[in-house]
């Protein structure tokens, strides 16, 4: 492993899902162009592209058949991830007037197109990922477990617990309900995908699924702890929002010292398994990003 | 052709659908239980299924295979057209407080749930369509059409076109493109995903699409005629607000008796089309019923 630049190669990922989306997406000058100009400033607007990455490591963990398939899954998944932002940034949800230290989509282009821009990048999403370069029995599981991730019972279902928690008593139960739901799947959905893509079996998409929540619900506990602790030029975002709206949140709830300790054991417990299904080191890089990340 | 009772088959589809809906819906009893009961409120409240039932007719006309499959197809087409009629009725967008007789899904439940119920009913109809049960590649060939056919080009861009439009210069052009994308094409894509699931080649399927669009494009004039003509009793919703809001739209562009005389002429054009393909008289009455509704 000695010699091997992971920061590089995660740099790569970026840029290659970044040129890619640039490539993928409606230009502007197609009609309606109000649409496809909003489409690319909420998706183009230099994101981690953490979900992306996770899509290609994974497919890589899993023999590296169909990369270019991948990556437009890697796409897909960031399109999916980009119409969260915007829906959840609008005035009847989390009314945040800043995302990425830019102005949020609905401040740029008025409520009515975000709520459409939201729509559309979502069904881009599932467009992109159908339309994928690999077997077509490997890109239709790759779309189940999108459509499952995106859906009522994970994603959607945390999103809805998220805004009912504000009104309601917390505690350890409801907070992982949420976390694991609006957040951890979307991102164990990401590692499986691109295990999908390349064709895994099941039994190791299930255990890199499983990864990817430990991970995942490790993300969101830090991104709660930096919204109590960080500053907004560093974080790009409004913050202490959640105090004020009382959301439920692990360091609301657990303190933001227990906090971190939880999400550092759920870090290594996910950087364990993984190196048992063979990883070179680059996923525990990408896991060891999400528990040091200070923005 | 004589003694088929068309309007006893098309009473069976819908009901078909319809039972198969309240079975693959999320129970109210699933956490969130909001977000479940508003998803069965704004899906099961007694659509037309008209889309679905064009699906499994659509099935059936290209060989009757994988029945099954279409029958979950149709259900994912009901789920995605019942995300458009909630987004559709939130305040920012149309701003309607009645649905098919009864109050529009943020009036009952918010409108920060009615976002999210929309958003859910998307992801839950590419979830339903995934696991439908028929060859990877029809299925795979089925998500493609649908996902197209709900994004920026289509209906997205069809819903911005329709905002945009109440502030421009009403053209032929203009609302064309408008009632092409906003309404047409989920009525082709309804047909052609039923062709893709039993299988149908590749020309037959493209036929099929375009003779929808035909029909499409006559459901929406019909639809504007009736805002303009209907009693909002008969229609179940409010009406005359295109005027109010300056909507493009055939009837206040050609006026009523040219815009009655285009969607016979275009149902009359998809009639002698879908004959040529085999259609034993079916898809030729649910054609008749678009042009002769009057709700």
């Amino acid at each position: 492993m000695t010699g091997v630049d992971f920061g590089k190669r995660f740099a790569e990922d970026r840029h290659a899902v970044d040129d890619r989306l640039a490539v993928i997406l409606p230009d502007e000058s197609e009609a309606p162009a109000s649409l496809h100009g909003a489409i690319r400033y909420a998706t183009l607007g230099g994101g981690k592209r953490l979900r992306g990455v996770l899509c290609l490591a994974g497919q890589r963990l899993c023999g590296d058949a169909h990369p270019c398939g991948a990556l437009e899954a890697a796409c897909a998944i960031e399109c999916l991830h980009a119409y969260t932002l915007v829906h959840d940034d609008l005035p009847a949800l989390d009314n945040d007037d800043l995302r990425r230290g830019k102005p949020s989509c609905h401040k740029r282009c008025g409520e009515a197109v975000a709520i459409l821009v939201g729509d559309a990048l979502q069904a881009l999403a599932f467009d992109i990922l159908s339309h994928a370069p690999a077997p077509s029995g490997n890109v239709l599981e790759a779309v189940r477990v999108l459509a499952v991730a995106a859906g009522s019972r994970y994603l959607v279902g945390g999103q809805v617990a998220d805004i009912e928690g504000e009104k309601a008593e917390p505690s350890e139960e409801r907070v992982r309900f949420i976390h694991e739901r609006k957040t951890a799947e979307l991102i164990a959905a990401s590692l499986s995908v691109g295990a999908a893509i390349a064709g895994a079996p099941e039994r190791t998409r299930t255990e890199m699924h499983q990864i990817g929540r430990a991970a995942g619900l490790a993300f969101q506990i830090v991104d709660d702890v930096l919204d109590l602790t960080g500053s907004t030029e560093a974080v790009g975002k409004a913050l202490r929002k959640d105090e004020k709206r009382r959301k439920i949140t692990y360091p609301a709830h657990f303190g933001v010292q227990s906090s971190r300790e939880t999400a550092r054991r759920l870090i290594a417990d996910a950087t364990r398994r993984i190196e048992m299904l063979g990883d070179d080191g680059y996923i525990r890089h990408l896991f060891s990003l999400i528990a040091e990340r200070s923005s």
